[in-house]
């Protein structure tokens, strides 16, 4: 079977590129994660988003644990070939290990040397720290 | 003045992180992009985006050669602080070199052996090779 969609993609010298995350209905951008071969591979064979874990250097199947499972709407590569990026369906509508919807919960606000980062968002799950 | 923001993000092994930019109005995710401590901090105080570019080495103001720049709406930053996510106005409505209005107009297709990238978005400005 031919893989060349895999080797089309420009993965680093560790063989990993970044995945960016949106939810398909909101637009909203739900995280980053780095993917393997074998991770692309597993989340367009399976329509549900797996990872690479860099911590643990091991195959990360998003909501393993936690039950926040990625359905895959649709799968989009960027013009030098060195990010993907996710449409998915986020089950429970929670993306972040935190427990929030999603990861960028911290807004930059302030001016000058007052500038902090400052979490805008709700914590609306338990928190998962194995899966984030 | 205080940089305690700037140090409060994880800057990787190279002193980058990957900044995703999205469009503050219709929340497509545009392109991703790297930034260093000092492409922050100006992006920052100019209210423009500035990334750092890994093939030339140099700071990159996004819009200098193309006219195509991106006003920064909100800053965020991730749950372990490791991306950065521009909300910002595409001016002139493009974001990639490849004159497109965003960078990920490649879209996986099809099935099994026959999955291929298929570019679903017109180009609808001259190409920029210095601006992607």
């Amino acid at each position: 079977m031919s893989e060349d969609w895999i080797e089309a993609v420009a993965w680093n010298a560790d063989g990993l590129v970044p995945a960016v995350a949106q939810d398909a209905a909101s637009g909203e951008v739900l995280m980053l994660a780095w993917m393997s071969r074998e991770s692309l591979r597993r989340t367009v064979d399976s329509g549900e988003a797996v990872y690479w874990s860099r911590s643990r250097q091991a195959l990360w199947k998003k909501g393993e644990t936690s039950g926040h499972f990625q359905r895959v709407i649709e799968v989009r590569l960027d013009c030098d070939a060195d990010t993907v990026l996710l449409r998915v369906e986020s089950v429970k509508g929670v993306a972040c290990h935190t427990g929030r919807r999603r990861c960028f919960f911290n807004r930059l606000e302030g001016k000058g040397g007052a500038r902090r980062w400052v979490a805008t968002d709700p914590v609306v799950a338990g928190a998962d720290s194995s899966d984030g």
